[in-house]
């Protein structure tokens, strides 16, 4: 049973609340609860963290270490300056996937770069909530491939 | 039964073939297999596209009108300058994802930024072939849940 | 009888159908009628190309040696990347008005620079399909003032 | 009957006597009497206007305020940094046409970005006096056809 | 009576101990006096928060929510890179001014830049622990002339 | 009693008039009330001077030189590239504050660099006419200040 | 007998008939003669092939493999920015050789930086047609080379 | 007997006033009684104009056709962004010195760029008022030099 | 006896468990037992400090005042954007060293500029744990020469 | 019989004993040792220099004029800054090809660039010691082409 | 008796032989001929020197330090990378002006920018030889004016 | 017994005689002392060279091949663009620390890049004499650590 921890950075918490047209209508905690229920039906334990601190989300990364196999990271505003974000996830290498809610690509330009995917598998964006729930599947995959090669 | 246009761009056909550090090495026909029957599983129709040309990609982008509900795009090297091809997404207005089989972010500087992805819904980068089987899974559940809001 | 060659580039075949809030509502057909009919006012002779393919409008370029006396080109995207535009307008030496329907300067930054402008007699933005009208005016007085010049 | 200012920006009161490669050797006062005619031709009131004065064209933009129904202007170097003009073309909103004697995108670099051509109508550049008259046309063009929509 | 949250960033507590060249030598308790007493005569609820954090700069600035009708932030070093503020600025939607002691446009470049501002009403700097009254008197100007507005 | 100046650079004599969506309502008439009474409260001399021409704001301000014992100045469009106006502030040595009615962060990037700023004590912006109210109130209590400490 | 593939790119097929002075007066086909002749005199089989469209001198490209030993590449204005083409020549992974009839780093800033030279083995540009033996030359004297290292 | 123009920009009629640490405590007067007398020595004739507005140097450098063999302009601030004063000097095509009475090499990044310096015959700059007479003793020389060269 | 504080950045404290082509293979834990062991040899007092947060980072260099005579920090990756901590290290004005294990100019490019170093005394750079030590070494060698020279 | 001057720029001398990854392992004398072979082969006569120092570089090119008909010219690491050497091969305008062992484009961003092509005939490079050959036919067959057309 | 070092750079030893058209058909030695006469009709002490040796430049520099009281330099393509040659200068601390023969702010960019400047006293550029005698006087006067104001 | 070379650059010979604010007091001969009394006391042996001459440095680099086991270097000015010794340190393969006197990251812009530093094991700077020390500290610490490592 693969274990996913899933981080949301900050300013997640408020989802829902303020700024729907960017970030849609869907609350915070009805989020969760389709990432948990998405987890239940792919036979997945996960585990969900938010922080509006940088220092938290590295903390809890490196305890990530030996306690997951997989890593789905929304760092939000992190995503455009925290090296050191980018520095926990290379140093823990656990396969992670970074998924935004809105298309970074298409808002302000400095929203474009990103300093956390480099280290990254890859990047989910654009699809509202569907972004986890395509970042599990897309992790669980991921492991499954991994683990056939590795047995071969 | 939602209808989706998987468009491959130039290059793509030589996959499994050459390079594959960078693209994997599953063979392009084996890639375009997953596509099919990960279609036929979701209940979908599902035709798949590809050429060096961007003429070409251009012109089957607009044929797509009114007989596709949804693309999935990876356009390859011309990702980073095909301005026509982003104009072409934009002016038929279909939902669209762009995929693409490498973590783009962590290669050539050339290859951070998509001139295509601002006119699409989304991004799914890095997951190899399964970044494809995403961006299946997640076109249908945008315009499930696209049908479902206009619908109420 | 002056003989005038007019090129539209890429997604120029969707005027009318797509994006009108930018492009204006005249579908393509309407505005070739326009530019024909002003062309029979003028008293001289059109042909009107369209292709979404780089290459086919190069072609097209090239084979207007000796058969045209002027060039009205909308590069569409291509204005803004085609060097091998640029250069086959700089090859063939006939000479030739960029026009564009919308105002480029007001739209996104990388719309603002045009490659092929430099070895144009000159450029009309904005105007809608007036541009294109004003362009087949504007290259009969240029042809007409350069005959004077030649002649004295 | 269109009512058209035509504003002349710094230097251009010297043309027809200097740097005639560049510009051409059509003298100003010439320039002037064939804006003259071709207005009388089309039937439309005009008016013409010179200063090197950047203060003063911003005077007389506003004093157009209720007074034309159209502006064409050669902003000269201008064109280049006087964000002062172009927020005064914003400000009275009168439709307005930049028009340049020379072709601004093949000469020096600097001179190849305008500041005021996004708040305006749209912009002819290249073609020598021939770029005024089109300017005239077009704007009738333009205010012909947005009455057109208006009285629809 | 309207109620405002003024938020220091970090290394303002020092104020008045250090680097008086630049910030003065006002002590930190004493400008908080005058904010106080300052608020005290416009009759208005006011709460100071000071931390070096990010996080709980972010965290307070969610929990005003409800709480505060405007926000007073001198986000210190954070101005220039904290994304995140910016963000928590801009999703709870109370009017806020930004402000600083220093006059920050005449020293080092990377000070020019506040990515905070945009999604603020407006910036008062230069002026010393006069920046904060003003930003105090410019706030509650604000609020009664919405009010006013609103009650129209 | 104070002496201060207000210049108000180019376009802003049409405020109320035009582009009230970026400027808002209050005519510019209106704005010199508020100023010259909001003078009158705080028992201060105002001078109020509008101009559109580069020069005369130089002559202005140079012409100040011992009339005056503050500036308030919102130099519009030249905010952005007036070196000279720069220079003249730095010149005469009088305090002074840059005010703008908008929020010139929020706006166009061009719009985000004050050449001017530097050479000032500080700069208020965003808050509309209460800019111009919060720059008297803070040139008041800058001279107050720098009073008090003199005669210490 | 080592089979060699000649790409002539964009524009190249008007060698000789216009633009004498920056490209040199030899027709098109008397340097494909060269060519010929030169490959003759090596002992060396050659194809030559010239195309306007970048998708046929992909597939072109990719139609080598298997067929050539070395390809000699000029791919005219899509040496600036076809990352598409980029793509082929580092895919196909046959040795392969840039030539430029003219200078490049002595035209156009653009003009100085190719996109495909860091997936060839080298480039020879400013020599005219003899751009196009040297490389003949190059490519026959790097296979014998890399044959006799190999043979060790 | 040749007759040069001197013309001093921006805030030069302050000089000796304001500033002294960076351009010397000689007031305006002396300098252009210095100017005068090192003319006399030469035995050249010399006027001098001062003026803030642009528009006016401009017109003045205009009036100067035929009226002066040489110009000795000192542009101050405008310098750095007036394309019309570099368009006005290119235009009269009269041998032009730039001066400048500091070092505006060692000083802030924007003072580096003269736009007006291109299209001079030198630029002289850092002796103060030395500057002026050796740009004097320049133009003299240079007009000898030239006088010599056409009665060859 | 020399009071120092040692301040760990973010992620140091995984060394020697992660990324050991980086890094280096030295315990975290075993590089501090070198700087205590190394400290006790020169006579010195030495606290070591570690945390992934940035606000923690700066409140304990607040809380050095007064009570350390030196510092040594590697910020990690806060060393490329954290102005906090910059703004701090100003602050307490404590002679500072910053240290890095491996060389930060031969990595990636954002790794080449640090914000912090300005505002230090030095940098020592590229020499894994040995880089500490020669911190330790240089700052006692820098406060021996600082009191010489008070104390003469 | 023509003279041909082969130039070694800096470091090359070390040419086979050190970074053979980069640069190969040829000996620099037997590149030389092919050098003189392959002169003797085509009949010509050639002299080779090296050496570290700018300088003497500049000194030997002055030193050609008159003595040498060609000059290949491999300037190492000044290719990249040395406008001085720039400067002689243009002051001596002595036909010249610059040679480079590695493929200069697919190194370090800071190679790509060379200041000293723009004035030399062409340029070869990434062909190991092969480039030096070519450089020797090319200059010849130059030489040849162009004592044809001046004896034309 | 005024004691003047005058510094040739690289490559103007070629003087009058090559580029004629860039920098005069004046022989080199006719050069020092016209400074070495300047200086004895101006009562004052010369030496001249040439060197395309940086390092030959710089302790020429160094031995100037006590033998001379001003310093002429035309670095020429030193001008614009030899900081070397500016911390020469700038280390002797002897009253220096860089001079040009040619024009430099006309040229190609990289020629716009002086890393000596910055510590010379001024620059004089684009009079030829008359650059030098300027030079001359220039420094002459300016030793004058700090003699006479230490004496006072 | 570990044998180093301390190479000094251009300049550096007139330490403590000129700018002494920017680079210390001390003498040159005393810093030598100073390192050879250093060397002394940690039992290596060492030599010291200082040269103005780009080449002359490269030279002795070479030379030290099979001659040194460790370089310590202080290039000075040529830090900052020198490529040439930059690859005569990569060419030699020993390792090498780069020392600066003063902090270069808080001086000019342009001081801040090193070309060398990526190609050496690190950097040590800002600490005045003792940034010479604590290289040759550095240097024989690593050469000791690298030899255990070795001889394991």
């Amino acid at each position: 049973m693969w274990r996913i921890l899933v981080i949301h950075g900050p300013n997640l918490n408020l989802l829902g609340v303020r700024e729907k047209n960017v970030y849609g209508d869907t609350p915070f905690a009805a989020i969760n609860e389709q990432i948990r229920s998405g987890a239940e039906k792919m036979g997945i334990y996960v585990e969900i963290f938010q922080s509006n601190h940088e220092g938290e989300i590295i903390d809890r990364i490196h305890a990530a270490l030996g306690k997951f196999d997989g890593l789905i990271i929304n760092p939000g505003a992190y995503t455009h300056y925290s090296v050191a974000i980018r520095d926990a996830v290379a140093a823990v290498d656990i396969p992670t996937i970074e998924v935004h809610l809105s298309n970074v690509s298409s808002r302000e330009d400095f929203r474009k770069e990103s300093v956390i995917a480099p280290v990254c598998l890859g990047q989910i964006s654009g699809l509202g909530p569907i972004s986890y729930l395509l970042g599990l599947s897309g992790i669980v995959m991921h492991l499954e491939a991994s683990k056939c090669q590795k047995s071969n």
